[in-house]
């Protein structure tokens, strides 16, 4: 991307080593990288973004109000979420003058110190927008003008941002429920930014999922299926997987679930516990039975249609009552759990583990897990890969304990690289950037450390930043 | 506080970054702090040196009985408690010579390599008392005569010393079943020392504490109702409350409870559970959920009068069953234990974590805890604070990867600045100096990596230092 | 041990820290210890080695086949066991060219990028066999040549290579159904190189071990007992321990459990449930009790027979149905799973924890144990001591976290010196290198931040490199 001359906070530096020679290692390592596209493949961008080319409209709707990151910290120190124009589930009024929200967040803008939203916002600011000056109440309407501005003109449209900020692929993440009308309008449109879809089916396999029995309705109508038997259900997710393919360019799956267990249940075991779930009389169990026979049933089918499988489990989801009643679901209330792998992860391991067509990756908000289990068995089953720092941990400290915790055991080529797993936008490059940064620096080290040669950390470099995730998702 | 001149051991720019402009950093950080005055609002120190000031015994008495991280270290190695004249339940005949104490402990010095019990030592024997030579079998006998001449004068009676340790106040810990009396003294002495109490209810709300239908019986008493019934009880706790924060200038409660499960229970279900635990009929599991329910009451009581809340939890009691029957509680034999926060906290939060009146400070023995369940669960919900690195971990490691862990997800903000946390007076100005020397350390990282500018760098060890304590409890 | 020249590839200064000052005194302190001899308490080399003294086949029979470390990372990006010489059970066709499976390995020799084996067998070859390249699909046969030239020479016997290697004492591991035969020749056969046994009784003490009863018939006939009763039973683990002291040397047991649970059943129940055992009756709670009640029985005979007592618990084995029922057991599909330790070794710690006769060493795979529960155990109950960090984690951060995690708490002399259980003979020389780099910069560091002095450092370099390990294994 085109970048600006920055201010003094950005230093050209950031997140390397302090000695001298890795420092110069880092950097000339990082040179070499820094400008390879950006491959984004798993994240929560809005299609229709890419599909409709509107402008944003103003710095508070880009920055604050859809970030999670940004208005959880700001609730953490007693900001009423309504006052940052998140919506409310009954409708009521919320905060809708941009403005007014951009100064709260601007006279907060000292809660995220030491924090990657400081970092993703400050680089985001200065190489998108070119703003001078930090932001603080003294300067937020500057900043704000500034910002406003720039949304105004072409330049910064949905798709000129996109070409700018060098993406060569992007996967947006949808549910089988979905009819991909955007994929279509941007593949009719001539434009020739990549914008894949993931074939998120959390709707159709959670039976506790909201409106379960009518999510499976409209899933057999969209797959000209009847899905509420085991065998049309079955052939609804390929009829479906197929169509995200298709039409969608999908070449993964992704699976957010409450825990990683997986079952591989017998036929008319599973089709009852379907049966159960439909009625609406699957007990916790059950449901979690269900779930997990699912995860089996989809890497099966991804043996035979080729898609890259994703499981990102461990998430409490909507942890206050109060907040989910009043704002409903994403708003900053998901909180990672303890998370089991070993026990968790065999029944599909047994049955498609060792199968080298398969790649299925998995992610962990528990990182207790790399070294004592992810690792260990990314580290030993042909079909594992492990999905990079994740949620929490996309972080310079997280992405440098990630490198810590699994390179020694399962090296770096059963990782994939980098995932941004963003819904801002603005965020892509700084997030890709320090993805890079944190990864030459942990090259560098080791080769200041005797631990690897100077040719190979260039190439790891690059396998980090670009090769490993093409292969591993296939783009 | 004054300070002598330093032996060599005493390295000046100790815990600082290794590379020299970071290590500049850090000390230009760390001397803006390293004489602000020392808050202490969480601690064990005995109210009655302060009501009392006479003179403490012996170099033993001082460091080594009194210390269960200095009494331990030495029992791992095969020295007997008797032979550190750590007292016996049966009133059996333990060391009494100070002197044989204090050489057991010298020739073991050693032992204490690498630990933080030697910085503390080291520290308060050159900063303290003017020791010029490091502790050893050779060194036994003088270190031992140089303190021992040192606590015959004037200047090392407690009041003098929490006046040369510059501390503007500090907080001790007791049962509802305290009558103040010390704090009482010390308050109609005139010394201008600041004192406080916490409220410190384990006694009286856990059913397995030893002789809690008495504790109940007393509790009554003190505070003028029938604290019998469960409605009298609630009264009891709410004028307790009210006596510790009238009379012991409390700004706190706080809570060591074996897990950090909480409940909210109809008034119903609570009143029958507090009738089984008077009967002494409660099983485990409902001992544990009236603990649990309450922590919510207790929560419910700080929306009323404004003390801050801090739960200590997930610590195994007095593990060999042994130690205990010979020398009793609180003798080094407490281990942390793996604990849970996502789900055990819900309940309490779903009542009151959304209000931004309560302060609740949460600590923890596991700490996978900080990065995966406490900063989300800070990071936040607006009535959650963090407490700092505690006990086996209130060390610069352990400090350090406090702030790696916690600050990328919670920020400085939902922290809460240091506690010693300890019995041992002398230690004090050694711990605050070891937290500031990590947080600048930490801090001065930052900047010199690009991510937080050096005038903020500033600002924020100022606060980790001294503004968050006071404003987190109150002071 | 005899260094030919470097090639560039084998930094001198591998793993030291990299600020000038502190690297400078790491090197020095590891100057002062890297050719102490090498006590090797643990480990899994064949004794038959060095009874027989034969040549090592080929390059792959060394280095590739019997190395779970080296073959589990091919295996997992896809490369077939049977391609590598994994034997099958079935006795199937497996690649018998050690040349082929050369070309394999070194085909994918990138793959070991960042891990420890790749430092391992780097050193291997330049130290041990004098190469002068890097590993890779083009210096292959070059490489392989080299080597296989190499060991058709007397000096890479397996006694010339132990001599070399400086090795004072290796101990190798048997099951009490072993007769020691290899020992015998070895103490027969006038050479002076001191290999020793260490009692492994999982075979006969597992009710779910494989041949549980017909083990236990082969046990009472070597012991000369009828160990079908529970007091012969007993009886003939004494016999055993006595003779695997007296023949083989044995100053050790070792127990590899699922988890670290110990039971101190009254004699009557544990009786019963051996019978049940040998009955083929144990549910599985049942065995997992025995093997408990176990860990105490061994803990007992120690405090008579001076045998120090090793507990390995906590890998779930044979992960993989399919590889397990194709290739059997330890084909690196051992993944580690969370262990308890607190709760779990109460039983066996009130029984004899508090005894300094008696040396409990403790490993685990689980690292969120090392400072949250063995630390603070270690720390306090005379008979315990730390093991070093253990598989997964026997590398350069692993060994460092283990340091950072751990001394605070539980000190160096807790801890036992370094083990290297391995199987794979030419990397003992590297791993303890690692170790002994790992830790003098570790102490470095401590001298270089001020909480070591630096004569202490040298010190305590020595007891973790020789003297603890031979303390704390008797030997």
């Amino acid at each position: 991307m085109n970048r600006v001359a920055r201010p003094a906070f950005l230093d050209p530096d950031r997140l390397f080593p302090l000695n001298p020679a890795p420092r110069r290692l880092a950097r000339a390592i990082y040179d070499s990288v820094k400008d390879l596209p950006i491959v984004s493949p798993h994240g929560h961008t809005d299609p229709r973004w890419f599909a409709d080319d509107m402008a944003f409209p103003d710095p508070a709707q880009l920055f604050v109000t859809p970030d999670h990151y940004v208005f959880r910290m700001l609730c953490s120190q007693g900001v009423d979420l309504s006052d940052l124009g998140v919506p409310r589930v009954d409708g009521g009024a919320t905060e809708t003058d941009g403005r007014k929200i951009w100064r709260r967040f601007a006279e907060n803008f000292h809660l995220f110190r030491g924090t990657p939203s400081r970092m993703w916002l400050d680089q985001a600011f200065v190489d998108v927008f070119g703003v001078e000056e930090r932001l603080n109440a003294a300067s937020a309407d500057r900043v704000y003008d500034h910002i406003a501005d720039c949304l105004c003109r072409p330049e910064f449209r949905p798709r000129a941002l996109f070409e700018r900020f060098g993406i060569e692929v992007i996967a947006t993440t949808e549910s089988p429920l979905d009819d991909l009308a955007s994929h279509q309008k941007i593949a009719a449109s001539g434009w020739t930014g990549r914008v894949i879809t993931a074939y998120r089916p959390d709707a159709v396999i959670d039976p506790e999922f909201e409106g379960f029995a009518a999510n499976i309705e409209k899933f057999g109508a969209l797959a000209g299926v009847d899905a509420t038997t085991w065998a049309g259900y079955l052939d609804a997710h390929r009829n479906r997987r197929a169509y995200f393919k298709a039409v969608g360019g999908a070449t993964s799956t992704d699976h957010g679930h409450p825990s990683a267990r997986t079952e591989y249940l017998p036929q008319s075991e599973a089709a009852a516990l379907f049966a159960k779930a439909l009625a609406g009389q699957c007990s916790a169990e059950e449901a979690d039975a269900f779930r997990g026979h699912m995860l089996t049933e989809m890497a099966r089918m991804s043996l035979d249609d080729g898609l890259v499988m994703q499981i990102h489990p461990g998430s409490f989801r909507n942890h206050s009552s109060q907040v989910f009643a009043r704002h409903g679901r994403d708003k900053g209330f998901d909180i990672p759990m303890r998370t089991d792998y070993v026990r968790a992860l065999k029944p599909l391991l047994d049955a498609v583990g060792m199968d080298p067509r398969l790649t299925l990756i998995l992610f962990t908000l528990d990182e207790t897990a790399y070294s004592r289990e992810l690792a260990p068995l990314a580290g030993v089953y042909p079909a594992l890969r492990l999905g990079p720092a994740w949620w929490f941990f996309d972080s310079a400290e997280g992405m440098r304990r990630f490198r810590e915790l699994t390179t020694e055991t399962a090296g770096f080529y059963n990782t994939v690289g980098f995932n941004d797993d963003t819904r801002a936008f603005c965020s892509i490059p700084a997030r890709h950037d320090v993805a890079r940064r944190v990864d030459c620096a942990y090259l560098a080290t080791l080769v200041a450390t005797g631990r690897l040669a100077e040719d190979e950390a260039y190439e790891v470099a690059h396998d980090l930043t670009y090769r490993l995730a093409k292969q591993a998702y296939r783009l």
